[in-house]
């Protein structure tokens, strides 16, 4: 059962009801969903979740939805935490994890906020959602969509990888594909809403998708055994992720289930798309709208990230960094995952590793501290992007070369 | 702890010891694993399983490995079970469940193989590996080939699809591409492995990756209340897997734990590589390797399975049905998996939806049974095999259309 209880503006604190159908405040503000947490600490033991779902709903209580026995969820969530040695062993280190999202059923950790809220959105009515997508949110939203039975139009940028288009349309969504500057999606979309009457679920346009990816934050605690990490490093596009997993660790405070002082956030962006990166340097509020965009096709294509504030206070707050990565790094990392670890990550996802090796150098991190790295997607995807293999050709009458 | 005691030839009956690294009998017969299950049954309770991690090694008594707290893992396998509630509407079917493999760390089934067949090749001294796959088996075994520290050595077919290649080689195994009859990779493999010393680890050419795959059917009867179901239908290319899912069942039935007859079997394969289908429908004891082979690029290409002869016992012994489906067939239920469950199948893995389709009409199937579809792997890596997506082409100045 769900122990939500109203949304609240993130900008003017404004109440407002949950029960009805919303997007932003009227002041603009993005919407925040808040629990009567009081009553589940009272009414509810931490160590009881173990006995829950291996999926993100074993959270049902801190999620918002009315009934989840009727989710739309095919095990999305309650991804794998894995120690990595091969990695500690080459950068130094004593306790580095990875996130593995790529465990989630299209590939990565969009899942998330297509379960949770397109589960709510149904439960509110909603029969189509319209979404601007760089790729895999589309292809998540597509696909939770479908398994709700609910209508799905998705923007993508006219160049999106094959994979993305290809994804969603097997999902049967509706495809649009935007010749011109991408920082104009999220403009085309809310239009589209109001002309059509589509639901728009893009980044902080409604309170739902957020709620889903903080679950993130839920199960590095619990994995953890609710001591909190030292650090996370997360590649930041939108800048959903973070804020989400932080306002988790913030309701688990005040359960006063997690332990420790709250993990600092590392950011990485790629250097040809760094507008918090750039913001962070500068020591602005906001970040600038980036220009032209030069980055591995896949995630992390947000010149003009919509948390990108919220995501600077978050910075400042946890004593953070922000870090550019460039496209080298990233599929460098990818390869050292691959290798020392076993573990297929997108290069979105490797920029983790390239940024931490960076902060380890300027002394961001400590060889000590106990780091989580968020593999925000599986590799699957994105095999044109990955060196081109060596491979010696064999004819049928030859044998194998030692 | 494993309950491990020996290993016997399938073919001959004869003991081999466990503690010693082997390939197959001096009689040419492939070796199985075999553990004390009175023991077992005696000390351990089925119900106790529920306390295990979610992955395979939950299973960790029935499997191989010394110790399984240094096993190779990333957290392969415990899969999800989905009811297919769109799929039951769309056949008139009351039950019927796909089994989601998508959800392995390196998208397939064969991360259940690696997983267990690495671990014990290591415990038993082993440096490198070398395999032939057409392509998924070669990614499953580089990337835990690659988390052991264990080298290895891939023969692909020339024509692999280019994600194979590129994912193989980002774990760092060494690859081989193969350009004549692919029926001829498993002696140069064998070949490969008495020059240089690697070992072998084909289908069937050593004991352990059956045992790993054997736990799909550990899982699919947990997952069901330990009630086995009417029918699994497998997209069967060597044949491992269904060998293996049955000896999961007569494990589980010696220790008292699975409840119902066994299931019957319908194996699933492209009518352009059907030795199976077309030595079942001819009565015969073994199949004759197949010509020219026309399927879609990934798994199923397997023109002279190495199990087609046990296979077909199976066949017999189950009352079960081979089926061919075709290249459409099989991209059409890959949409329909997709649009009615939200579930990214790969094609091999949809096939078996189209092969119950066929089922259903000719009356091997009845809607009242309870049907596991295997959905072998995820669809990510085959997103050229998918039909293109239909999208809108828009321009910055316009607005989305209904």
């Amino acid at each position: 059962v769900s122990y939500l209880t109203h949304l609240e503006c993130a900008a003017c604190g404004r109440r407002h009801p949950a029960d009805v159908l919303q997007n932003t405040c009227p002041c603009g503000g993005s919407l925040l969903a808040r629990y009567d947490l009081a009553r589940l600490g009272r009414e509810a033991a931490r160590d009881a979740l173990a006995a829950g779902p291996p999926s993100l709903w074993r959270y049902a209580p801190l999620l918002p939805a009315d009934d989840p026995e009727e989710a739309v969820t095919q095990r999305e969530g309650w991804t794998p935490l894995l120690r990595a040695r091969g990695i500690e062993r080459a950068l130094g280190c004593e306790a580095v994890f990875v996130k593995n999202e790529g465990a989630n059923p299209t590939g990565t950790f969009k899942d998330r906020g297509a379960s949770v809220a397109v589960t709510r959105a149904r439960e509110l009515g909603v029969k189509e959602v319209v979404l601007s997508s760089s790729g895999n949110a589309g292809v998540a939203w597509s696909a939770y969509a479908a398994r709700a039975g609910v209508s799905c139009a998705v923007v993508l940028p006219v160049d999106a990888p094959l994979e993305a288009k290809r994804h969603c349309g097997l999902f049967g969504a509706r495809l649009f594909a935007l010749r011109g500057p991408w920082a104009r999606a999220g403009a085309l979309v809310r239009e589209a809403a109001g002309r059509h009457g589509w639901f728009n679920v893009n980044t902080l346009q409604e309170p739902y998708r957020l709620e889903g990816k903080k679950t993130m934050g839920f199960e590095i605690a619990e994995q953890m055994g609710w001591r909190l990490p030292d650090a996370i490093v997360y590649p930041t596009g939108g800048g959903l992720g973070p804020i989400a997993i932080w306002k988790a660790f913030e309701e688990l405070r005040a359960l006063g289930w997690a332990e420790g002082p709250d993990p600092r956030l590392l950011v990485t962006q790629y250097a040809g798309c760094a507008p918090i990166v750039r913001a962070w340097r500068e020591g602005r509020e906001r970040p600038e709208p980036w220009g032209e965009i030069d980055i591995i096709p896949g995630g992390l294509r947000a010149p003009d990230p919509p948390g990108g504030a919220q995501v600077l206070r978050l910075l400042r707050r946890t004593e953070g960094a922000a870090i550019a990565v460039t496209k080298e790094e990233a599929l460098d990392a990818a390869g050292e995952l691959a290798r020392e670890e076993g573990v297929l990550a997108c290069p979105e996802g490797a920029t983790t590793l390239a940024g931490l090796r960076r902060a380890l150098r300027e002394g961001l991190v400590r060889p000590g501290e106990r780091v989580v790295l968020m593999n925000t997607g599986s590799g699957q995807r994105y095999a044109s992007a990955f060196p081109k293999a060596v491979a010696t050709l064999l004819w049928e009458e030859e044998g194998i070369p030692g």
